[in-house]
């Protein structure tokens, strides 16, 4: 059977609604996968509307009550949002219908209903207004599946990269550097690599300095951190490679020699993503027991309800989940209880 | 009349007169430039005989022998390795034809008979081994040119990508940031894009933090050096936009949005140009009175000989010199005397 995805629609007065409207009218989504919306019917179709889509937008209650068939788009509806709610505008009722949208979804994902919850960007200071305290999707799907060890792998064209540090500064990232810590996060990557469907993970690490720091001459970290954090993987087993310079691992991952590429900081990681493919970039969540994929834009308040968005990152997060939908178990297994 | 370009074959062990002989060999090329190889004649016989080219190698003693014509390759002969040289290994004959060719090349750029020199790998240890003290290509071209402000440009698929700072240490690097150095970044970057042929430059500076740093919250260089770089560039009237996430504004650039982009350390531009297009990365030098383009790749001494060496980059390196020959007054010009 085609697996179930969950797609939530984010916050309405985004272009959540109108990423998800096309993506889920395309028939190709269809034919992959049963797309359920959920949000407010209401908001869909207003979005669905503003995109000029000649799609019926069945509004259900339950999953029996959806049709999953070309020409519908099936939404769980939450009824919070109207369609009269301001496009583009912060509104703690659209941040209200954003958190029960996400909430809503990973119930199905830990019920085993869904097979995988596909997000529409969120606006922070709307689930602030909301009443939330947390910074984004991955903290609020951390404490609704209680999971800590959730980090973020992202997909570009086959490849999968993992971060070792993320959300720091750039001084603060080489500070966090260690023998240890990049250690771990080889272990991490390497688990999630199998996971995610690779039988014998091929995992390269970049290094941090210029040509990976030629032998100390532009930098340490190479010899003090990451080279011994790889050979101590490869002692253990695992089939690991680096320091690789970064200005040569990301484009032989894409050529496919590696399955994963471990960058050291965001920007390294996100840089390549992004310009070789920034609308196919997909932000996938690992460690949660759930399989959750996402957009890695925001909610463009500035051309919500105009039809203009391009649904090109959504239709990316859609169709890695269908590709990713055969792991659930393997990642409810691996992920679903604390180490 | 088509430019004149010469072409260096570099370091006659490497691969460099195999991705010379294919380059200069494939008729796109004759169409576009008179192609010069300059380098020794037997070298570049037996590299077109392990390519397997139909071409006859015409050596010349000068440019008035040159046929520039399909089917032949036009060689200024030095004369200083022979066909008898070993494949893949450092040699000090081979640096002395390595070193004698940047310099006749050179010199028919700064005597105006050239409009480009476009440089094939060379190997350090192997000009050190001839007796050079040079560091490489950059600084023997600095010093026989008599120019001090040299830098590099990267051109990837139209857009121009500079930077900051680029061989040393990514924490030198943060260290080396401040107003006064992005500033003065951003004047030559700008004087550059005007020289290569922008009419209106816009150009976009990078962040080096995370989100561009979030107003501080993940590092301060866009706050302390980056953003006041920035503001007095617009104040003295010049088109900048920045500091920009590094994650989006290769994308953007790449997009059109911007001719330019100033990375602030080496694999921040790195990074996306080889990410994006490895082989269609072109290193071009700036700052020197005569227009340089280079291959940015090594002698790969492993696979010379063997004819599998692809001319791609060199291909792209040929091609980018033809587009940039007609400012060869205009760089004479601007770099051709000390400031």
């Amino acid at each position: 059977m085609r697996p179930l995805l969950a797609v939530t629609l984010g916050d309405p007065a985004g272009i959540g609604p109108e990423i998800t409207a096309r993506t889920l009218a395309d028939p190709e989504s269809v034919r992959a996968a049963r797309g359920l919306a959920v949000g407010d019917a209401a908001v869909l179709r207003r979005a669905a509307a503003v995109c000029g889509l000649d799609v019926e937008i069945n509004a259900v209650t339950g999953l029996e009550q959806a049709r999953f068939t070309e020409g519908v788009i099936d939404v769980l509806d939450l009824g919070i949002a109207g369609d009269d709610l301001a496009w583009g505008k912060v509104d703690a009722t659209a941040g209200r219908s954003a958190i029960a949208a996400i909430e809503t979804a990973t119930r199905l994902c830990m019920d085993g209903a869904a097979d995988a919850i596909v997000t529409s960007p969120i606006n922070k200071e709307a689930i602030w207004a909301a009443g939330s305290k947390h910074l984004g999707h991955t903290e609020m799907l951390g404490e609704l599946t209680g999971s800590t060890r959730h980090n973020t792998m992202f997909v570009v064209h086959g490849l999968k990269i993992f971060f070792t540090t993320r959300h720091m500064s750039l001084r603060n990232a080489l500070d966090k550097l260690s023998k240890k810590v990049v250690e771990a996060a080889i272990h991490e990557a390497f688990t999630a690599l199998k996971v995610f469907g690779e039988g014998e993970p091929r995992l390269a690490v970049a290094a941090v300095n210029p040509h990976g720091g030629e032998n100390g001459n532009f930098g340490d970290e190479e010899i003090v951190s990451i080279a011994p954090a790889v050979e101590a993987a490869c002692a253990a087993g695992l089939n690991v490679t680096g320091p690789i310079p970064a200005d040569s691992v990301f484009h032989q991952g894409l050529q496919g020699r590696y399955d994963g590429v471990l960058s050291q900081y965001h920007d390294q990681g996100h840089i390549p993503a992004k310009t070789y493919d920034f609308d196919g970039t997909v932000s996938v969540t690992v460690g949660l027991p759930i399989l959750r994929t996402s957009v890695d834009h925001g909610t463009a308040f500035d051309i919500a309800g105009t039809g203009k968005a391009s649904p090109g990152a959504m239709a990316a997060a859609f169709r890695t989940a269908v590709d990713f939908a055969p792991y659930a178990d393997r990642i409810r297994a691996e992920y679903g209880t604390a180490r």
